[in-house]
Formats: C-alpha cells, structure tokens, sequence
C-alpha cells in the first residue's frame, strides 16, 4: 500500500526481490510505527534471522519472505549437479522452515515450490525457483484483493467498522485481510469510520492497524480492548471485520488473536454483522473440533509489561503490573461459527457451516 | 488490610487521622505496587490536594479523607463564636469539595457530618467533627466487613474468580468491596484463585488488585483484557465479582469500570455467576435508566500510552500507539439487570430487579 515517508508518498510491498542483487527486501516491521524503514536480506541466512527476529510477522509475508528466501538460496549454488543442487536446496528449506517453527505459512509456500521446480537443468531450476516465489507473491496479493473486492460491499457511507489486532497488509504481501475490504471501500470514496483494538498485550492494533489506516487517510480511533461493548451497546458500531489465523473447515471455528471470540459474542448480543476474512491459505481440513486447536500460551512478560516508544523516541518496555504477581498469557482463542456472519474468500463469501460442502471451490485437497 | 514492608507485616488502612498532629495519614497510592510509603498532609489544603492529586482514590477512601479532612480544618479554627466558625467550615468543605469535582462520596460524607455538627459551643463541634470523621471511616469499614462476610459463601475450596478494575481495599478504607468476599474466604482457609484483568487503560486490575491479593497471599495470575472469554469458554472461571460506581435503584442498572458489561455478557453466555459488590452509598435512587448515566470519556493519552515502571525503577510512560492516530476513552459502561446474577450489599444479597422494593432496607431516603 502507500506509504507516506519523508514527505513522499510511494507503494511499497511488505516483501518484494531485488534480483540484480540476489537480496531480499523488508519493512522492518518492529520500528513501525515510530519509524518507516527497509532492510535488505544479503542472504538466505540473513532472511531466515528477519523472519526468525520477527523483522517481518503475518501468514501471508513470512510465507512470502521464505518462498524469496529460498530463491535466494537457490542463485547461489555452483554447479550443474542436480543432485548436490538438490541436497542444497534441501538445506536451505531446512533453515527457511525452522525459523518459526510453528508457523504453517513458510513451509506451505515452500513445499508448493519445490513440487513444482522440475527443470531438467541446475540453472533452469534457478530460474524457477525465481519464477514461483515471484508467483507466490503476486498470489498472495491477487486473493487479498479478491477479498477486498468482495468484501467492499459491506461498508457503506457512514459505516462504522470494528477491527481486532492487525489483519492488514503488513502482516501479507499487500492489501491485508481484514483491511482489503477497507482499503477498496477508501478507493470507492466512501466515508466510514473505523475502530481499532488496542489488541493488547502486544497491542498490535494500536500501532500497525492504525499506522496503516493513518497511511491510507482513513478515518479511525483506536480503542482500548475493554471499549466495544459499550460502544456496541450505544449503537456506535455497525460491523466487525477481523482476520484469522487458522479456520477449521470440517466445523467453521475460527482461531485469531485472543479476544476475537468476545467480540463475536458482543456482536452476536446486539445483532451487529461479524465477517472473518481469510485467504483459502488459513483453512485447515484436518481437524475436526476446536478443542483440538493447540493454544499457545506465550511468555507472561507480555501481560506484565507493555512496549512502546519515549518521548525521546526509544523504544522501551515498562512493568504495568504488581513485581511479585504471575500472569496467563493465551495468545489465541476460538469462535463457533453461530457466532459468525460470513466468512470472506478470494471465491466468495460462505456461511462458516457451509465450508466443508463447498469445499472443491474452498481448494481442499485430498491428499492435505 | 495486611501489608508486608521492610520485611514487617502490619495492618494498614487507606487512610487514618493522627489527632495528636492533626495530620491525615494517607498510603501514597501513585507509587502502588511499586513502592509502598505513607504520606501526611499537614493542613486540610493539603489533603484536598491529595485527593486532588489522587495521592488516594477509590470512593470510600476519598470519601474518609474529606471526613477527615473536614475535621482536621475544624481543629485550626481560633476563637468561640459559632458564626465565625460555620463560616470557616464552608470554606474548608468548599475547598474538600472541589478537589474531585464529579465524584459524589466526598460531599455525602461531609454534609453528613454537618448535619450532625450541632454542638453549643465550637469546642463541642471540634470534637464532634473528630468523632463523625472516625465514625465514617469506621463505617465504611463495617461495610465492607458486612460484604465479605456475606459474600464469603460464593467462594469454595476450588473457585476460580475472576474480577475487574480495584474494588479493593485501596479503593475504601479497608477490605474493599468486590474483594471482601475473597479475603474472609481467605480467612477461613478457602484455597482458591483469582484471575485479575489488567484493566486497560489505567491497568488497576494490574497493578493494584495484585499487589493487594499478593499482599494478602491469594494464588492469583493477572490477564489481559481480551483473555477473560477464552478462560470462560475452557470452563477455567467459576464466578466473576466486580464493583460498582453507581448502581441505580429503580432499574438494577451497574455503571463499573469500562469493560464489566463485556464480562458480563461473557458470564451470561456461559451460565457463571456474576456479582456486584456496593456499600449503600452507591446506590443512586434518582436516575430512572442508565442511558441517563453521562459516561465520562477521558484523555486519549490514557489509551495512547501505557504507564508503568523501568527496570532502574523509574516511572515512564511510554507510547504505544501509532502517533498521528486519536483514540475514544469512554471510561465506564452500564450492565443491564438481566445480566447480574446478584448484588451484594452490607445489609444482604439483592436480585438487581428487586432494589425498588427493598428500597426501606436499603437506606432510600426520600429527601435524596
């Protein structure tokens, strides 16, 4: 999307490949959103680290860095063995793959690639593996604005939308999730509002969904988590449109950010439309209840403390709570699908109970 | 309560009055949890200015203050003339007044006090504003005695609580109201857990709740604000108990701390038991909806930035927010009667339907 830096405006991806130099560029998303800054990966190595450091977060832009990752990798083999080309690239796989070991993302990108580099010659895979990520990107890019197109017709002039941590386009290639819809809505010159939750602990809401809405000169507030139910209760809110970390397609739960599920059950309570946008990327075939869904429980240092930015611009954490108390810290949580409105897709909008009979058209695969 | 300092444990109100100093004893409560410290303000413009300051907070313990406060600006007053005195007590109740302009414990407890402040002689009345000041804070002690040991029969061997915001001791002169039942049921050697919401933006949940369950040696973790729903919906929350700033009479409608409507809402949806704890001062007989309550909305920076401590030790603020956003800071939200399953008052346990007509039992004046 645009980016307003220096007094320029200018549209940047998250990721993207300069090939003359065989290096990976990022948003260096831990300064946003005190600071705009691009660092360049000069080799796989290096790109493993930024995803591993967390330079750059989100399914769709680390799956994307990790598909440039190793096409990087790739350029850099001597030779026209296929067989030491391909112990190489099985190498540096290993290496893109164990960066975030729990994420989904990166390997699915990057076992996409590797099916499909079957060049007869070392430096026809190269080019391949080039070609595929540079695919995988614009993909990436293309089901965001199948969503945004789609999804844009749910704000209306005078719309007021809640959103929940950031499902925006820092966390894909571009455009975002929960954000296409916003983005398009913007584009169509519609006037809407939108709030955003603080989304504590890592309070992902206040600093990247709001950088990006300011970025796109849309109106907004940020909120602290505690706030919607009120503002739902006086008629301030009239769509919630949040993203998803992982959808069950055999039951319609769907797994975001922890608090997702209490502003679907607020928004159940007072009738509001609750839309959950995924790319077909999200959708897990396997499981067959939410209770299966392994919920991670990060570090307690998150609720003791908060991070943010002084005065003097450095960025700092503080203890917010009492020294010698312990803390629970669920980082995810999940919501039934009665309590679901729609489901937005690249292909369509579905009721959550609808996934699995629809599921040709969802992309699900046999052999998942 | 029970404070351990220095490595000594000794019982603490929030605020006392030292007669031989004419001096008002407060806990400095900005400096919670971090550093505990008692402060003395030497003249009643002082204490107003510690209310003020918010050196103390809580509407019983601010309510004491002015008390004492009060009695403390009679004792300076030179001379036997009754109208010279009266004249010299408006100016000193003027003054207490003002220090928290919209909050209404201060000026009940100190037209209270006038009322019964009808001695002959200005010696008599000096003495009686002593008595009626000790008498309040007293008071306010029985309630709250009154509540935990009412409520203390919610809390079993096993029960795991969950509350909001500080309606703790700190907030009153002593045991508090939403976590007197938790400290009797502690008393009686109940081994349960208390999960305390962090409480955005001012994080009393955090910071005060803890420090005084830590004090008191309650098993407890501290959670964010979205995680709450989560807890309750993997059956870890047995029973939610909360305050209450002002709870209307003819409607059962609570005002709390912003974010208790959305627990509410949570409990309701998964059948837990959810009680609000008040003296009787908090019940307002006037209002006939709470759409009547005028929700304060207070500065943005409270949900910009987020306050706390360095690891040197230092108070910081820091922002977490993207800098060129705006923020909406409604401060507190209205529950409805249906979603309270009880409120516990000093004189017994209330269907919130039921208040209008147990308005005698409940201390409705009629001149109110």
């Amino acid at each position: 999307m645009k980016v307003t830096h220096n007094g320029k405006s200018k549209h940047y991806r998250t990721v993207w490949f300069d090939k003359a130099n065989n290096q990976v560029r990022l948003i260096e998303q831990r300064l946003l959103p005190h600071q705009f800054k691009i660092v360049s990966t000069k080799n796989y190595l290096e790109t493993s680290q930024a995803i591993k450091d967390m330079v750059v977060r989100g399914a769709g832009a680390i799956g994307a860095t990790a598909a440039y990752g190793l096409a990087q990798g790739a350029q850099i083999f001597q030779g026209n063995e296929i067989k030491t080309f391909e112990k190489h690239i099985a190498k540096v796989y290993r290496t893109l793959a164990s960066a975030r070991p729990t994420a989904i993302d990166p390997i699915n990108a990057m076992r996409s690639m590797l099916t499909k580099m079957d060049g007869q010659t070392v430096a026809t895979r190269k080019s391949q593996a080039l070609d595929l990520a540079e695919q995988f990107a614009d993909d990436d890019v293309a089901y965001c604005q199948e969503i945004g197109y789609i999804g844009e017709s749910l704000i209306q002039n005078g719309t007021r939308v809640l959103t929940h941590c950031n499902a925006g386009w820092l966390a894909f290639v571009d455009y975002g999730s929960a954000t296409a819809p916003m983005y398009y809505a913007k584009a169509r010159n519609k006037k809407f509002h939108v709030f955003c939750d603080e989304t504590r602990p890592r309070s992902q809401g206040a600093a990247l969904t709001a950088w990006e809405l300011a970025q796109e000169g849309i109106s907004h507030d940020i909120i602290v988590d505690n706030a919607s139910g009120h503002l739902m209760q006086r008629g301030e809110i009239d769509l919630v449109i949040v993203g998803s970390d992982r959808t069950l397609g055999r039951t319609g739960e769907v797994t975001n950010k922890i608090g997702t599920y209490t502003k679907a059950v607020l928004a159940k309570r007072h009738n509001i439309p609750f839309y959950v946008t995924i790319p077909l990327s999200t959708i897990d075939w396997k499981l067959k209840s939410g209770l299966e869904i392994p919920i991670e429980e990060r570090s307690s240092e998150e609720v003791l403390r908060a991070w943010g930015t002084t005065d003097r611009g450095q960025r700092q954490s503080v203890s917010v709570a009492n020294p010698s108390s312990t803390a629970r810290n669920p980082s995810f949580d999940v919501t039934p699908p009665e309590l679901i409105t729609g489901i937005i897709t690249p292909v369509g909008i579905f009721n959550p109970n609808q996934l699995w009979e629809n599921r040709t058209k969802l992309g699900y695969n046999n052999k998942k």
